[in-house]
C-alpha cells in the first residue's frame, strides 16, 4: 500500500505494510487528507514542540474516509513517532470512527480535524453569547476558530493578520472586523488600539493562532483585564512578552492543545449548516509522487492557499 | 500629621494634610505598617508596572490599625497616584475597616495585607487538599504563599529560592522540600529534575512570586500537563518563556493581582491558628526620618529581613 | 399620574404620587408593559412565594420605556412592598436604565425582562452546543427559555406543555421536538419515554417552568446521569419529587431566580436578530380601568394568549 | 470459600465459587468488612434506591485487605447484582487495588470507603477555608463527612441528629456546634432558627446524610441563599419539599453518590493524619454465621454502634 513517508532522507511515496488488523481495528481506504501547517513544519525541520521525526514515517492527520481522536497516552496520528494517514490505507481502532451523515461530504469530514483544535479552544476559553472574540492569524486555524467561536455564540469577532488575501476570506466568512497588521513589534501598542476600536467594546478572549513574540504581545495587549488568552498556534518555542503587566490585569494564558471529544460536536455543526468549512478547502491534489511535492509547496507558500487537500 | 512622602525629590518624613472626613469615613490611627517588595520598588524606581509616581505621595499598604480593601475603581492605598498607609493617621471608608479578635495582634493584622495576596492567589489556582504545590521564591509573599496553599488543604509544598536563610525559615514553617536554586537559566532542566523528586509527586500548580525569566520558566517547566502557573511576582515586565511548549502540555498561566474580600478569611486565618504569621516579622523600626531610612534599606537588601514592620 | 394599584380592596387605575426624582433617578415615560403570569398571580392571590402585598402597590415589571434590574438589596420592581411598572410614569436610577436600538421596538425592550429571567436560567446551566435541551412548559417564560437556550448554541430542545395550542407556537418557534403531556402523576414513565424519544439523544439539561410535582419529577426523570434540572417556574411551594434517584443519578437541582446583569446581553440578542419575540406578543391593550381589567382576565385563561402587552 | 449471601430465602455464610482469575485480576484476602447503612436495608428489604436483589449475592463493599472503586459501567461491589466483599477472598481487577501504607491499619483502610462518599460529596460541593458547613444526621456518613469537610478547610461545622449520643461523638471528633432535632416537621422552623445560631454565619452547604422530608426541608431551610445542600443520604425515594422558595433562593441541590478517585486521597488523608477515623469503629465482630447475624442485629439498632466492623 502507498502512503507519503517523511524520513531523515526520503520524502516520497514509498509501499508501506500496515500493522495486522486486531479485533477491535478497522481498515479505512482514505479518500480526503488536508495538509496542516503542522505537517509542513515536519516535512521542513523534522521537529513539533518537543516532537523529533528519527524514522522515516507516514504523516497527514486531517483525514476522512474515517477518522481518529486522542487515545489515553496521546498516541497521535502523525505525532512523531506515530504513522499519519496520508496513506491510501490505514487501521484505526473501531470505536475512534465515527460515520458522517450524509450530508456531509468526506472533504468536510476531513476538515473536522482542524476544526476540533477550534472547538476545544473555544471550549476552553468558555466561549458563550457574552464573549467577544480577537482571533490572531486568519490562516487555516484562526478561520476554523473563527467559525467554531461563531458557533459558541459569540457576538463580535476580529481577526487580525499580515495577508490581506486571507483577511478578504475572513471577512467572506462573517467576521465583525479585519486588520491588517505588520510583523513589527513597535506597531502593537497602535495595533492594539485599532484592534479595540474595531472590536466597539471589550475584548473578553483573544485567540492566538501564530504563537510569536509578537501575535502573543498583541493577543496579551488587547484582552481586557480579567479576559483570557487562548494560546493555539506552535510557531515558536520561546517568546518575549510582556507576561507581568499582562498577570497584574489578570489575564489567563490558556493553553490548548489538540482535542478531547470533539467529533460529535464537529460532526453536528457541519451536518446542521452551522458551520460552513467547504470555502476554506481551496485547492486539490492527487495522490501521487509529483502531486503530493506540489501540494506541500502550495501549502507552505500559504498566500491564496488555505486549505490544501488530498483525493486519494 | 506625620507621613512617609516618596516622591521626585523627596523622601522623607513630612506633615500632611489629611484629606476632609466624610460621613461614611473613619480617621484611623496608624499603629503597625510593614514594608513590601513593591513599597521598596517604588522608592527606589518610582515606578510599578504600568504605574508611576508623579508627584510626592505617601506610601506603604500592609498596615494595621485599621485596614482597607479594594475599591470598585480599584484605587488602592499606596498604587499611585494615591496616598498610602505609612502615616500616623490616615482616613479611610468606614465598612473597608474591620476589626481585630483580641487574640490577633496589630502586627499581625498589618500581615493580612500580603497574607490577602496569597490567599486570592489560591483562590484563583483552586488549592484543595488535592493539589501539590510548587512556591518559586522564598520572601515574603512566597512564605505567605506557602502558608495559604497549607489552609486550603495543599498536601506537599516545595519552595525554591537563592537563599539559604530564606529556605531555612520555610522549612521551619513547613514546607516539605526546600531546594536552592541559581539564577542561571542553563540549570533549570536540572533543577526541574530536583524539584519533582523533592515533590515525590506531580506539581499540579506553580506561583512564581519573583517574576524573572528564570522563575517563570523554572514554574513552567516543573509544572505538570494541564496543571496551573500563578504569576503573583512583579519583577520583570518583560519575560522570555517556553511559553508555546507549556501551552501545548496545556499549562495555563493565572494571573494575580492584589485581592478582593480576602480580609475576613485571613483574620479568621490568623484568629483559629490555622495560619501563624508571627515568625515572619523579624525587624520592627519606629517612626522617625532617620529609622524609616535605615528600614527600607533593611528591607531592600534582603538575607534574614523577612518581614520589616514599623511600629508607630 | 395614573398608576394600576393592586391592594385589599382596590384593584384599579388610581392617581399615582412618583417618589421624588433624587440626582441619580430619571423619570420614566411608560410605553409597554407586559403581563408576567406572576402579576397574575399576585393580582389573584396577593402572594408570591414568601412576598406577600400587605399595602396597595403598582404591579408590573416588564416594561420599556426605560428599564431597570436587580438592585443591591433585591429590591425590585413589582416584588412586595416596591411599586411595579404599571404605570403612566415611574422614577427609576438612570444607571439603571439601557437605551434601546433603533431595531428593537418599545414592545420588545419590555420583553427583555422575561427572556433576562431565561438568559439568567442558561447561564447557570451552562447552555452551550453541546446541552440537548428540555423545557416544560410552554408559557412565555418556557418559550423564550427555547429560544435564549437556541442562542446559547443548544442543538436539540424538545418542549412539552398539556396545551396544543403552545405546542404549535413552540414549533412554530423551532423546536425540535413538541410533546403534550397530562396533568396525571401516573403518566411520567410513559412521557419520560416519549420525551427521551423525540430528543433522539440524552436530554442535558431540562428548565421546569412550572414548579407543580409533576413538572418538576418529569424533568428530574428524563434527565440524564449528571445532567442538570433548573427550577425556574413558582407554581408550587411544596413540591412531592423523587429526589433521591435524581441524586443518586447525580442530578443536580439549579435554582433560578430573577437575574443578574442580563439587559445588555438580551437587548443585543434582539437587535442582532438572534432572538425574535415579536410573534410572542399576542394581545395588546390600553391603560384603562376596563381595558386592564380585560388585560388580566385574558393573560389568566392562557389558551391563545402568550404575552399580553399594554401600550399606555 | 465462605462468603455472607443475601438472598431470597438464604441469609447466611455459604460456600461460594470465586469467578476464574483473569490476567488483569487479583485474588484478596478479605481481611476487614465494614457493615454501611445501605447494607443493613438490603439486608431487610433486598432493595437500595432502584437496584433490586433478585439473586441470592454476597453483599458488603467497605473492605480492606484490598479496595476497589468505580469501574466504568458503574459495576460496583455489592451493587445489586454484583457480588459484595463480604467474603473471605474476593477477585478485584488488579489496577483498582491500593496499598495501603504502613501507618494506616486494614481497619482503617475499610474506612476509605465511607470516607469516600463524603470527600467526593466535598468536591461535589467545593468544600474550602471559606464554607461553613451543616451535616444532617451524625450516622456514620453525617461523621466522615464532617472529618472530610474539615480536612478541606471547612471553618465552622454544625451537625445535627435526633440521637444524643452521636452527637456526642460529634462533639469529641470535632464539631463546632451539635444540635438535637426532632423528627416532626413542625419544628423545621424553630430548629432552623437554632441552627443559624449555633453557626453564628451563614450556612452555605448542607450535607443531608439522611434523605428524608424533614431532613431535606431543614437543609433547604438553614441554606444561605447561593448555597448549596447535597443529597447524600438514601433514605427515601419520594420527599416533599419546599423547592420552590429554596430556588427561589438559589439553594442548589447537589446529588452525590457513590465516589471517583478518592482512594489516593482517602488513604492520604489517613497517612498524615489529616483524618482519624479510629474511634469510630465501635464494633467488631468475626465471620462466624452467628456473628455476622449479630453484627447486622447491632449495625442495624443503631445508638452507640457507628461502625461495626467485620475481621475476617
Amino acid at each position: 500500500m502507498a502512503a507519503w513517508l517523511v524520513g531523515i532522507n526520503t520524502l516520497k511515496i514509498q509501499p508501506l505494510k500496515l500493522p495486522p488488523l486486531g479485533p477491535h481495528h478497522v481498515r479505512i481506504r482514505m479518500k480526503a487528507v488536508g495538509i496542516c501547517g503542522s505537517d509542513v513544519h515536519l516535512f521542513k525541520t523534522l521537529k513539533l514542540v518537543d516532537f523529533e521525526i528519527k524514522e522515516p514515517m507516514v504523516i497527514g492527520h486531517e483525514c476522512a474516509g474515517g477518522r481518529y481522536n486522542l487515545c489515553p497516552e496521546w498516541r497521535l496520528l502523525s505525532m512523531p513517532p506515530v504513522h499519519g494517514a496520508l496513506a491510501r490505507q490505514i487501521v484505526h481502532p473501531a470505536d475512534l470512527c465515527f460515520k458522517l451523515p450524509d450530508n456531509v461530504s468526506l472533504e468536510e469530514g476531513a476538515m473536522c480535524e482542524p476544526l476540533s483544535v477550534a472547538v476545544h479552544a473555544c471550549r476552553r476559553a468558555d466561549i458563550s453569547p457574552e464573549t467577544n472574540v480577537l482571533v490572531v492569524g486568519a490562516g487555516p486555524i484562526g478561520l476554523v476558530t473563527m467559525l467554531a467561536a461563531r458557533s459558541f455564540g459569540a457576538p463580535r469577532v476580529v481577526i487580525v493578520d499580515v495577508d490581506e488575501h486571507r483577511l478578504s476570506v475572513a471577512k467572506d466568512l462573517g467576521a465583525d472586523g479585519v486588520i491588517k497588521v505588520s510583523s513589527n513589534m513597535q506597531d502593537i501598542p497602535e495595533e492594539v488600539e485599532t484592534i479595540c476600536k474595531a472590536m466597539g467594546a471589550a475584548v473578553h478572549v483573544s485567540f492566538d493562532c501564530v504563537a510569536f513574540s509578537k501575535t502573543m504581545s498583541t493577543a496579551l495587549g488587547a484582552t481586557r483585564a480579567g479576559g483570557k488568552v487562548c494560546l493555539i498556534g506552535l510557531g515558536h518555542n520561546e517568546m518575549t512578552n510582556p507576561l507581568t503587566p499582562a498577570a497584574a490585569r489578570e489575564v489567563d494564558v490558556i493553553g490548548c492543545f489538540m482535542y478531547t471529544n470533539t467529533w460529535p460536536l464537529c460532526i453536528e455543526l457541519l451536518r446542521s449548516g452551522k458551520i460552513d468549512v467547504k470555502s476554506l478547502i481551496t485547492h486539490r491534489f492527487g495522490f501521487y509522487q509529483k502531486e503530493v511535492e506540489e501540494a506541500f509547496e502550495t501549502s507552505a507558500r500559504g498566500g491564496s492557499a488555505i486549505k490544501v487537500m488530498f483525493k486519494l
